[in-house]
């Protein structure tokens, strides 16, 4: 029922993570020559009153003037954010947190927080005249990515592991999808990709297109929003290719040079599993960069097997720059909390989300959370996807 | 992040729905002597200030004084209501319809519309005492009803056919249910339930209780509000127990003497699967009652295949009163449906909203549907509990 609204982008530059070096927004970009990931850059010193988002779409496109689309007959659009906070009281009680909630992503399309960065990145591959794009995806990314070429009227070729549940598959091949199977990891079938590569295929795997971050960011706009525009002191973030953790951070930021919040940031926290935990092991060695973790074991949370995410060193920045940390959980302590949460607030949510629920009880009993402060978790998608899984 | 907000809510009777005799609100209710539903009755010449909903919380509470919860602390929320209605541009363009829209209720906890009415009839059993809940369920009924007995503290026992997919049962156990299977539809499971019961066993099945009737019908209230207080043309349901239906048709008329909306009403439709249709059957025959449907086959909606609905007469006094009518689709047009929209909008639906979708493609070519009208599909549920169907 609501209409867009015709308003202009303050989008001006696609710059390398590294060097800063400018690269043609008006060309089809990937990455940077040294391997980096491309990140937008806005003309934020212009302002945008934050007063004016209150009529606006109860989308991710309400904070139309900090996404990079150039016009608005570009957007496809599914309905993607504004996802709904939710007070975990029981459980908070339980734990002696005063303040706990949870962000819940899986009232997105097609079911998670991919929505987002996915509406994103085909918006833009629609706006520069892309045909076909290609993924390799842990499950939800690969959803997403066929739910908004159908809408858009592009190719989707999804590669994903055999070991995804078959519901993912399925989902893309409703989507019109054509999807390939491959043994092992993300990881594998970004290689897999690699291989059999057409000439005019557009890889949309996260930060190697520029935009999937900037639909992620969104993220952080809505917890400003949604929070009063004071931030809370901890979030809590399931991590497998960690776009929407270096997202949220880079919202707050753009946010201080609009004048929409202060200097003060929330402590950001990276949970991975035991069975993959590249990002985990880079921090606790104090390391800028994570080495591709080996011979990942298989888990339940699907989203969080990512042995190598391109955007690593902006992850442990984040972490390093917010006072943050980074948390492997057990596979048990997934279920375990899942369960929990299911029987205690009546929410059932995915196997990433209960992860950080695990992690966010660990950091309570370290103290490394204290009662007072608080806490955003983030759950990135419907557990009804993972029942094989559980 | 929202609260609720004090209100006084204007419930004022429980009647008999065929005598209009009046039972006593304090105590617990089930159906009336005559083994008809109980309707919940309203104070509504007072009068509610519609701009009031304004601030209200995006949850159906936001109606509160038209919702029969006598004490805020009993209410038992997940953030149901307020679901999106998304405009289906593409499909109507082939179809030549100038406004066509999706109501989807995916975007309720647990997934699917049963939310409101167990939000509503768990709240009103916690707020009279009831500590043990039972429910025959087609599938999510039963997840809807665990999830708000787990956050009301409350022990909850459901009773689902063998044939329903996995992930109904599991979502329940999750949530901590005990869950029967039993051989047949959901009228055996009433039927065992019968068998079985237990003396401190509250039965949830709809309209064998009042209440979540109550919540169902927020569902016409939101479509009311979203569509600016003119209601749609024609608004096409899918029906298995027709709580919903005989909700929505409720709404408007209550909201007519708030002197929210004039007179205009929606013609109704109810649809059924080829499956399974004591509704249609009876429309057709003209006749004011549905006798049982013998022998319903398996289809891949499980909310349809419901042979006997306790609210037969109620629906089809709605589909009389609103001019409206009757459709039973095949399995293979809710198939078609369901690829057809997703391939399309990018909207992968779950196969109750696929028949309503079909229905309404047969209503347009029959000029039963006019290009110009304004049509309200509603899609009942997430379609990714629904995977092993399809």
């Amino acid at each position: 029922m609501e209409t867009l609204i015709e308003l202009k982008s303050l989008y001006t530059d696609l710059i390398c993570s590294k060097t800063g070096k400018i690269y043609d927004k008006n060309q089809l970009q990937t990455y940077s020559d040294l391997n980096k990931p491309l990140i937008a850059q806005y003309d934020l010193l212009q302002g945008v009153d934050r007063d004016l988002l209150q009529d606006r779409p109860r989308t991710m496109w309400r904070y139309r003037e900090v996404l990079p689309i150039e016009n608005d007959k570009n957007i496809v659009s599914l309905g993607e954010g504004m996802t709904p906070v939710f007070s975990l009281q029981e459980v908070a009680k339980k734990l002696g947190l005063d303040h706990l909630y949870l962000k819940d992503e899986a009232y997105n399309p097609t079911g998670s927080f991919k929505a987002r960065g996915l509406s994103m990145a085909i918006s833009k591959a629609k706006e520069l005249g892309v045909k076909k794009c290609v993924i390799p995806t842990a499950g939800n990314a690969g959803g997403a990515m066929s739910a908004y070429c159908a809408k858009a009227g592009l190719e989707a070729y999804v590669f994903m592991p055999v070991a995804t549940p078959e519901v993912f598959r399925k989902e893309c091949e409703y989507f019109g999808a054509k999807v390939t199977l491959v043994n092992g990891s993300i990881r594998d079938c970004a290689m897999e990709i690699a291989k059999v590569r057409e000439p005019d295929w557009f890889d949309i795997s996260t930060l190697k297109e520029p935009f999937r971050l900037e639909g992620k960011k969104t993220m952080g706009y809505e917890i400003a929003e949604q929070f009063g525009w004071e931030l809370p002191d901890v979030i809590i973030y399931p991590t497998g290719g960690g776009t929407g953790l270096i997202g949220i951070w880079k919202a707050f930021d753009e946010m201080e040079r609009l004048g929409w919040i202060g200097s003060k940031r929330p402590r950001m926290v990276a949970v991975q599993t035991e069975a993959c935990y590249p990002i985990v092991k880079a921090f606790q060695e104090n390391k800028s960069i994570a080495e591709p973790f080996q011979d990942p074991e298989e888990t339940i949370a699907n989203g969080l097997r990512v042995p190598a995410a391109f955007g690593d060193e902006l992850i442990l920045q984040a972490l390093y720059e917010s006072h943050g940390t980074a948390v492997a959980v057990s596979e048990q302590a997934m279920l375990d909390g899942l369960r929990e949460l299911a029987q205690t607030e009546g929410m059932l949510i995915s196997p990433e989300g209960a992860a950080v629920w695990a992690a966010c009880k660990k950091l309570v009993e370290k103290k490394w959370i204290q009662p007072w402060e608080e806490v955003v978790l983030l759950n990135t998608g419907s557990v009804y996807k993972y029942m094989e899984n559980l």
